[in-house]
This record gives structure tokens, sequence and C-alpha cells, in this order.
């Protein structure tokens, strides 16, 4: 089974496009939202795990913040959220190339996640799409970023071609499982022409959605267009929260709201 | 002291540019160039910068290939590259936005790294680089690469110029310690005349140059240009060498005699 199809079932199974991301800051990392101090990182992690699954169909572990985890803590981390009925998502970005990239996707399937980000710099979308089908792990190419930064990059243009176009179509004939656009919002640049394109180019492709909650995103124009196939990813506004279980459980009915709303494109 | 400053003297120290990177490959993950069974990742790799020190200036640590190290072993890396009088690197190529940026760098400071590659795909370059100076990690973003789909995103126009010129600018504005620039050979796409005109827009940064030795990139044009700034990075034809140390030695005489050979820019 593709990790397109593993994302479809655990949504069907959990009734729920939920995804929850989390990064633990430690306490010397910065001020502001951080893990309590004295806590391991994994128990912290496997505890948001366990008080989230009800709601929650996919889990994003964002790599930057995991950088000192063995492979068995990973492992077990993996473990129990397939566990929970969820799948898992190595939040790494790659951004290499060869058997660089070659060596994040086997680090990724040893550690049991069933799929990684992808940042398509150096433009080697084929190869990685072809080195994660060799691993059995899916691959999520970035797309369309939300940080301001980026309106300048998206239109950058290849071949009389926006890039965000060019990496889109890259993503397609890559057969990569999915692709990342942030959440539309008034206070970024993602527009619903640029997200409509996307979508036209990827009929088929699942995309993960951050930027909802603490930054604000509106889900909704994401969801009419791809159903089911949006991975909606909440991080901070649910793993920091007093109550992170009935947060998630919010953040799930927000988004079935969300989706009954709009007209589905498909 | 900056990045630039330690690196400049462990040359001078060692008397050598050479750098070497270490990517640590499982026997499961490839055919090939790879570590002995049953060998500790962290061991080897120790072996590794003992076997290279008397002539090596810096050592890389290719992140994809230590997913699984603890931070103590990390730490213990490090402090064995210092005590041999070279400078450390890690090869993460961050390519992420705000607080995982700043994460990423924090990780590789409480590792004991002194500087970090970054892949400016989201084009937050400047952002980056007042996170990675209030860490005190140098910060040397990607410019030019020599894979072959790089060829198409290094010319992609923003502003009206070619995208590896934009990078380069904003590498400048953002005080970045150093930059990568592959090496040019005549089976890749990279110019002398881009290189001279990044040379211009950085008159005082760094160079990472991979691509010497296996991939038989021409590392004289850079060392013309770039003098004792260029960090000649060789890989795999040290590490999997029968005598790692004798091959250290050939390179670092290889890349003494091309420096000698040419004119100096500055």
């Amino acid at each position: 089974m593709n990790f397109r199809q593993k994302w479809l079932q655990a949504a069907q199974r959990k009734n729920s496009l939920l995804c929850v991301g989390i990064d633990p800051a430690e306490a010397a990392q910065r001020h502001g939202h951080q893990m309590p101090e004295g806590v391991s990182k994994t128990e912290w992690t496997r505890h948001i795990i366990d008080a989230v699954a009800p709601y929650t169909a996919g889990i994003k572990l964002n790599r930057n913040y995991f950088k000192d985890i063995t492979r068995e803590d990973m492992r077990s981390l993996n473990d129990r959220i397939h566990e929970q009925g969820m799948i898992s998502i190595d939040d790494s970005k790659l951004a290499d190339i060869g058997d660089t990239n070659d060596a994040g996707i086997y680090h990724a399937k040893q550690e049991g996640f069933d799929a990684i980000t992808y940042a398509p710099f150096p433009g080697n979308t084929l190869q990685a799409g072809s080195q994660a089908q060799a691993h059995g792990v899916g691959l999520i190419p970035l797309v369309l970023m939300s940080n301001p930064e980026y309106r300048l990059m998206k239109n950058a243009l290849i071949n009389g071609e926006p890039l965000y176009r060019f990496l889109a179509k890259q993503s397609a004939e890559a057969q990569a499982d999915g692709i990342v656009i942030g959440a539309p919002s008034p206070g970024n640049h993602i527009t619903l022409e640029e997200i409509a394109d996307v979508a036209r180019i990827l009929p088929e492709a699942l995309v993960l959605v951050p930027g909802i909650g603490a930054q604000g995103g509106d889900i909704a124009p994401i969801l009419g267009l791809f159903g089911p196939r949006t991975i909606a990813n909440v991080g901070r506004a649910i793993i920091y929260a007093k109550d992170p279980a009935q947060q998630a459980r919010s953040y799930r009915d927000l988004i079935t709201q969300a989706h009954q709303g709009v007209p589905t494109g498909r």
C-alpha cells in the first residue's frame, strides 16, 4: 500500500483529517512554547501521541527538533503512532542530492516513518521520487510555502512559468504521494488561484497543509479542492495546550465542519 | 571569533585547505562504498577523524547519515575534531522557516558544531543569518550546486536576474560566513563566469566546495578567486580508502599545488 492509500484509510478510520505536528522545543531553546523542564523528549512526545490519537489520523515529527534521538526511540514512537491507527511523517525537508537524499530516506524507513518531506531546491524531484519509491516511503515535496520570503521564490521564472507551477509539474511527473501547500490567510501571499492551479496539476496527490491554528490560516479552500486528500496539520495550538486531547478534538471538528461546508471539487 | 576566522586559523595551523566529508553508509544501506559491518558509526567516524587530522583543517559531517546519533556521541566527535585543531561543519542543508531553522541551529550548537549548511529554498537567508549569529554558529548557504538538475534552478529568474546571483546577494546581505559552490568539471554545468560573478558579490566569504575527488571536479579556478577562504571538501575518495591518512595527505598536497599554481585574485 502506498502512502496515499495509507492516509486515506487512516482518515476514514479516524473520521478525521487532522495531523498533529510535534516539535518539542527544549527549555534552553526558547522562551514561550516549550516542553516542561526535566522531561524526556521521547516520553513527552509519546504522551502527546496517546492524548491526540482518538481524534487524529496522522502525526508529523519535525526532524529539526529530534536531532538528538536514537533510532530505537524513534522506532518506538512510530510503533506507537501505528498501533493507534495513525500514519507518521518525517518532516525533514530533505534538500540534498543523490546518495545523500537516499540516506535520509533510508533512515526514515529504518525508523518506521510512512513518508518524508522534501525541499526541491536542487531540482531533483524525479530522482528523489524514485528513491522514495524504492524504499517504500512516501515523498512530499514543498510547493507553496507561506512565509513572506517565499513570495519572490514562488514567482521565479523557469521556462517562462512560475517556480511553484514548475515544482507542481515535477511532483506530478515524479508521482509524489503528496505536496506541501501553506494555508492561505489574509496575512500571507498564497492565493486561491495558485492553489487551484496546483490542484489541477496534481488531481490525485495528497496535500499537507501547515499554518492552521497558531498561524491563523484557512483550510476551507484547500478542503474544497482536495477533499479527504487534505492532511490538515496543527502543531503548537495542540501540543502546548493545557489539554492536547480536547484541543485535538476541537480542531478535528473544525476541520470536519469546514469540509462539510464547502462544495467538493472532486 | 566567527566561523570565517576559525577556518582561516585552522587552515594556517594545518597548512591545509582540505576538509574531509564523512558520510557513514551502513552495510544495509547500499552496495559499494560503506562502513564495514558490525562497526559502531561513532567509532568508525572517530577513527577517520584521527587518521586524517594531520593533513586536514576541517571535518564535514553529513547529517543524513547521522540521524541515529545521540547528542553525547555527536559532542564527543566534535570535541575530538576540535582537540585535533580542526573545525566542524554540520551538513544539514536546513530548508525550513522561522523557529524550525532556529531549532536546527540550536541543536548544531548543542552538539558543538562551528557551522551549518543551509538550502535557501524558502528565501529566508536573512532570517537564517541572524539566527545563526545569535547562536554563534556559522551559516553556509547553497548557491551553486553541481547536480545536473540544478542547471534549470540556478537560471530561474528573480527580479530579472538568475537565481544563483540573487542567492549570492542574499548571502552577502545576511553576512553569511560562507557559501557552497560545486567544483566545476567538464561533466557539469558550473561555469567560470558564474564562479567569478559570485566571488565578486562575496569578496570576504568562505566557499565550501564539494565535488572534488570521486566526482572529478577542478578546484583550481575556485582557489584562484577565493584563496585560503576555500574549504576544499573531499569525501568518499578519502573515507573509504584503504589508507585514509595517506589519501588525505595526497589530497592536501594536490590542493596546495593547485593553489600555488594559480594567480590569486586577492
